[in-house]
This record gives C-alpha cells, structure tokens and sequence, in this order.
C-alpha cells in the first residue's frame, strides 16, 4: 500500500505533532508510548517512510534494531524488570495502529498481563518522569 | 545469565539436533516452529551465544533484523497473509522458552488468533512443505 504520509508518527518524525522524546539519531526515534501496555513502554519508530518491515530498506530495519536494542538494555536498567517483550506489528490484520513502521519494547514483570494494545492513556507526568528514568540509564550506557 | 550452551537452539546451530531449514547465512539460521501459533511461523536466530537481545552484540542484532526482514517478506509472499507479527520474547518472564535469543516471525490473518506460544506440536510433513513454499519464495526475492 502507498505510504499515509499524515499518519501521526509521520507528523511527529516532522515536529508537527509532540512526543515525550527517549532518544532520537540520523534514522530513528524513540518515545514514550501514550497508551502503554506496560509501565516503560517505549515505541522506536525508524525515520524512514515505510508501512511494514518489509517495505522499510534493510538499513532501515538494521538501524531500528540498533535503536530498539539499546532502548531494551536501558529499560531493564532503569525499571529493574527481568521480561521485555520487543514486537512489531505489520498490517491492520496483525493489530498495526499506526501505518508507519515501529518496535515496540514493553516490559513484563513474572507474573503480570500486559494491557491492552493502543487501549488506555497514561497521565503525561508519569510518562515524562519515565521517559527521564530511562534516558538516564541510555546516557550511562 | 551465563549462556546455557546445551539448550535446544545451540544443538541446532551445531548439527547436533535437527531442524526444518528455511535459510542459513554466515551469522542466522531460520527455521520452522515446531509448535507454530500460526501455520509459516518461522524463528531466526543470531549464530552469536546470547540469550536476550540485551546480550546479543549490535553486530548480532542487525544480522537477526536483515535476516526476519527477508523472511518476513518471503513469508508474507508464500501465504499471501495480511498481517505478520514480529516477536522478540527477552527472559522467562516475558515468555522467552528457549535461551537463545530469537525472532518470530507469525502470520496473522484478519480476525484470527494465534494459537499458544510453544503449546502444539505440528505434523512435520505440514511443517517441511511449508518451509519449501517458504523456500521458494525466498528464492526469488
């Protein structure tokens, strides 16, 4: 399918539209998701404008590993978790929200059920104060 | 954790249990899930001793994507699927069952669910004729 150029992780990558920023490089952004299935529910979206995995370049989806696996390491730093979950959800039918490309790190404490997909809001200040935490932890790195 | 050399995925990287191949490279090896939550699910797995993606070198990492990607998209072409899950499970935690760090790769058609993580087993026949038409696929990307 043709890329939806105003899909809103387009219109964040362009400064349209806000984010509460973890980190961002030459091909990728990472930031907090609003509606997290875990408390540190971090999204890494890679710059490049693609729907899946599969249209997005290699580079592109080496870039966004790069990213994601380095957001990983400081989410366990920062929230002490011992699970993480990384997933990636290609075309409506696999539960993709948003048609631009993106991994999703999630924590998983033993013994919890992550929450809903895209279901409920957090409170900005929560996530902002998360989004510290983790940067924290991403700079020691 | 220290890596656990004699898990399941390390035998196969050795030769010393067998799998049903997809695709081999110098740094992956792509294989059927023997107890598919979707039928064309696919594990890649890093050649590299690691067991979460936070263990696995850059390097590693972006050998896995570059590989999941390829598959991914001949997976995509040999069912004709709509949607793809792409999984990552880090720790006993979040569900990871073997200790070796590995991708999923899932189909997943419109108003379906997958079936359990690591929960039946398939009947080899089915799962050695999917990994030809998976094989194929692959052949002409």
């Amino acid at each position: 399918m043709a890329y939806d150029s105003n899909n809103i992780f387009a219109k964040i990558l362009r400064g349209e539209a806000p984010c509460i920023k973890v980190y961002e490089d030459g091909d990728t952004l990472a930031f907090m998701d609003l509606m997290p299935q875990a408390d540190g529910h971090v999204l890494i979206v890679p710059k490049e404008p693609a729907e899946t995995l599969l249209e997005l370049s290699e580079e592109g989806a080496m870039a966004a590993i790069r990213t994601t696996r380095r957001i990983a390491i400081a989410v366990k730093k920062a929230l002490g978790v011992e699970g993480l979950h990384v997933a990636q959800l290609n075309g409506a039918a696999a539960g993709q929200t948003v048609p631009h490309i993106h991994f999703h790190v999630i924590p998983h404490a033993t013994g919890t059920v992550l929450r809903m997909h895209a279901a409920q809001r957090a409170a900005e200040d929560d996530l902002k104060a998360m989004a510290e935490r983790i940067k924290a932890c991403l700079a020691q790195a």
